[in-house]
């Protein structure tokens, strides 16, 4: 299981087997999406299949992951998402009226990040062979003029800012999965990242680095951006934003709230000229209103993430192994 | 079962389910792929996600058939496929030497088809809720200028042409899962047709329609093209090419080669006056040796496909219902 958690199970999947196969420099690149010359512009190009369980749960359902995982995939890399593709794989006696729903999730969640679903297909398994639906989505973006954002793009200096507060995702799927309650009722926090990209972009356009902190959290997003760009990283422990649910949650079940799934925030590496002007764009939009600088990246330990605890000690912040929990998207 | 299987069924689920949801104009062409404005070029965009069963079948796998289903969309309507996405879902326990096999099958039928992997995602779901391994490309492509090539474009006076011999996919998967023999071993026709239609459009770029007769087989096709355009067509049943071992294999098993899958044939409506040329061009290349001329467009009977068999009869080439053999790409 652990080869799907997006951690250094899933990056090693990707080096000894799919790099070597495909041959594709393109796809040995480590941001979320490719970016491709087309008729003078920019397109960027970016799939996930969406294996969730279950396939509806509070704050969101399978339709809506499918559609702001892929649009924010393609916001990272600073691209305007326009089009999505959409393959059903159903499970044979799957409800058509579940179907139906997720299909209307998934049309709703296009029409709220802007998108369109231009071309699809469906495929039936015999019962057993799957479980109800597993979707997949590929998106198309146009990444604007001068638009360069990229994990190797992050520079000593760089202001770290998280959009806002993590883990309700994972906490979200984990409670309703295993039917534990922790205080007030969890949502995901599952909401497509595209406008407020463009928020951020207007004051910003030199962004270094974007990052959605889904599988293996902020801690595998910032190890990957660490990774990519030969820089460290430093968080202030105390500065990141931990819901008092997700805290909750994760002390019951000894997780580390860095380590849980986001499917609503980013991570931005800013020129610390531009972190005052991003701060305050992204905190005026609904999407970023608990914004916070959570750290810098620094010229030490190369490749290397490190939180400074509140109380004043310092711990190594690892790429996480395996899967924390799976089938979270 | 049936709604997978490209017949009736599939046509329904997209009608009255996902074509509501997602209120797609361009979804709602019958068309394979989807054709986008960018930078003053159109780029083309379709995906399939794959299931076949098993993985490895004479004359090819699931990786061959990720690439070729993908690529041949995308050149259905003129495109210059140029990349793909890959999403991988793996049921836990695969061997990973499964996985690679598969990514280098993928790999290799990309070099040949003469597209990049660019971007790709991996998910892994427990044993019992997959079958290996499942599949999913999508594919970007790009439409010379003034090509204009969908389904809706036939019109009476077309000639109605075939790439090659018809039904080996089909027959190949059926004889390998259920361990039929019909003399001679029989080899999936899976292979990437961009460089056929290339050089059909050398000789003809105001083709009407390209269409890969793949699930519901030459029957689907033309229904779909019929009904789209609102066309009759009139096929001379003694002309299509049907091998020996698929008219066996189909006599044993009861079924109509008209309905079999193909995985590496085209069926192209041509305007008369470019039948000739279009026909010695195809012959000249490798995936057209075998092509012919099976009937033509006709004004009458609109929507509505038939053949006139051997013996100076006529009957009609309904759409098929369901699913004549389940997971076979």
């Amino acid at each position: 299981m652990g080869h799907g958690g997006g951690g250094a199970m899933s990056a090693e999947l990707v080096e000894n087997v799919f790099a070597p196969a495909f041959g594709g420099l393109v796809l040995a690149a480590l941001g979320d999406s490719a970016t491709l010359p087309v008729g003078g512009e920019r397109i960027a190009f970016s799939t996930d299949s969406f294996v969730v369980r279950p396939l509806f749960f509070p704050g969101g359902s399978i339709g809506d992951l499918a559609v702001n995982g892929t649009v924010n995939d393609l916001a990272m890399s600073g691209a305007r998402p326009l089009w999505l593709s959409c393959g059903f794989i159903l499970e044979e006696g799957v409800e058509m009226s579940v179907v139906g729903r997720v299909a209307q999730a998934l049309g709703a969640a296009a029409r709220t990040a802007g998108v369109e679903v231009v071309t699809g297909d469906t495929k039936v398994v015999e019962a057993g062979r799957g479980d109800g639906i597993y979707l997949n989505t590929a998106g198309i973006g146009i990444v604007p003029d001068g638009v360069d954002i990229r994990p190797q793009r992050a520079r000593p200096g760089d202001v770290v800012i998280v959009s806002g507060e993590i883990g309700l995702h994972g906490v979200a799927i984990m409670s309703v999965r295993e039917g534990l309650e922790f205080g007030a009722a969890v949502e995901s926090d599952c909401a497509a990242l595209n406008g407020l990209v463009e928020a951020m972009l207007a004051v910003a356009p030199d962004l270094h680095v974007l990052r959605d902190p889904t599988r293996g959290g902020l801690a595998a997003a910032l190890n990957e951006i660490a990774a990519a760009a030969g820089v460290g990283v430093v968080v202030q422990e105390r500065r990141v934003p931990v819901p008092d649910q997700v805290a909750n949650a994760c002390a019951i079940l000894g997780l580390d709230p860095m380590y849980v799934a986001n499917e609503g925030k980013l991570v931005a590496f800013v020129p610390r000229e531009r972190a005052d002007a991003v701060l305050a764009a992204m905190r005026a939009h609904p999407l970023g209103a608990a914004a916070a600088v959570i750290g810098e990246c620094v010229g030490e330990h190369p490749g290397m993430v490190v939180a400074r605890t509140p109380l004043g000690g310092t711990r190594v912040i690892d790429l996480p192994l395996g899967e924390q929990l799976p089938r979270i998207c």
